[in-house]
């Protein structure tokens, strides 16, 4: 007898952001998550088609989740969107803080790693996912280039989605050594990236 | 009847590395691997004990081979440690060429995002093949800032651990996208870096 109130459907699909990202999607199994989420194999069936709908079903759980986060954080607050843009990079680096490896890393990145060529539905989920969050980053790196690099060569695209592959490889890195210090140091060394690209003065 | 002089040892190990990094680990089964070396499962295992031994032979194998590419490629033959320092981030685009997604992507970034919890000796395989990459490349940005940089506060290996993150991280995102041009883009913003960090002024 389940004691927890949260939906069926949103216990799987927490299972599965918390599994995968300790283990992976291959080696995570239907039994796994059922137990995971305390409920019965029934259950998962009626609510998913099969654990390649429940991972992307997941991936837009993740979305939701993190673009809430995101939407919340403290670097929106700021008036100029570079003084945004270098805050939202050491939000990145503050939630690594107190976290577990599996807990501070990417549900997406790290599937996408063994889905890519076999499940063509979860990789779109994965590009759709963290696209997406590109380009919220994407209007803020637009707005600041537009105040203080109007004649960058770079485009506000391709370095939005830099940020992007720069965390996601800081985690492959931390994963690697088991040690999430090697990511925060790669988050630094994205910050002062974006520091020598606007010649920002305020350097800490 | 297999007509390939290559060893049966090299033939598994070279399978894992194809097939890993089309599918990932777990996905992989020794059917599989037997079948793409051409041998019988009894071979398999009179070479080794388990998929995850062959798993870490394999990283050990990748190890070799990259090394041997990385010696002999033509940044080596430049004067200036920085000079080589920028050919080398070029030389990594270029081995982008001509490859397709499984063929240009990382054999060690790949197989540890799902088995660095699980499996602590292929992950400590994993460190030890990127680590030792990186100390390659720490050695050309030690000589490089000592010439050009000695008072930047960054260090080497951190710069050189730094490459490899973003290396990685483009993968990642190349897989997402199923593009190896979103690849060619971080890697070009990595060059972009390491100009900014030496005011290197031979840029493009």
């Amino acid at each position: 007898m389940n004691t927890d109130a949260t939906p069926t459907r949103t216990r799987l699909l927490n299972a599965a952001l918390g599994i995968v990202r300790e283990q992976g999607y291959e080696a995570t199994t239907v039994d796994e998550l059922c137990a995971a989420a305390g409920v019965s194999k029934g259950a998962f069936f009626h609510h998913f088609a099969s654990k390649e709908a429940l991972a992307v079903a997941a991936a837009e759980h993740w979305n939701a989740v993190t673009s809430a986060l995101f939407a919340n954080a403290p670097y929106h607050l700021l008036d100029d969107p570079l003084d945004q843009l270098v805050a939202y990079i050491d939000f990145r680096a503050a939630l690594l803080d107190g976290r577990s490896i599996p807990e501070a890393t990417c549900y997406l990145g790290t599937m996408v790693q063994e889905t890519y060529g076999s499940h063509p539905v979860i990789r779109e989920a994965c590009f759709a996912g963290i696209a997406g969050h590109a380009r919220t980053i994407e209007e803020i790196i637009r707005a600041a280039k537009a105040r203080h690099a109007p004649q960058a060569s770079w485009s506000a695209e391709g370095l939005a989605l830099h940020t992007q592959a720069v965390l996601q490889g800081a985690f492959v890195l931390a994963k690697a050594k088991n040690d999430l210090n090697l990511a925060r140091e790669s988050i630094l060394h994205l910050r002062r990236y974006i520091e020598l690209l606007f010649h920002y003065a305020k350097e800490d």
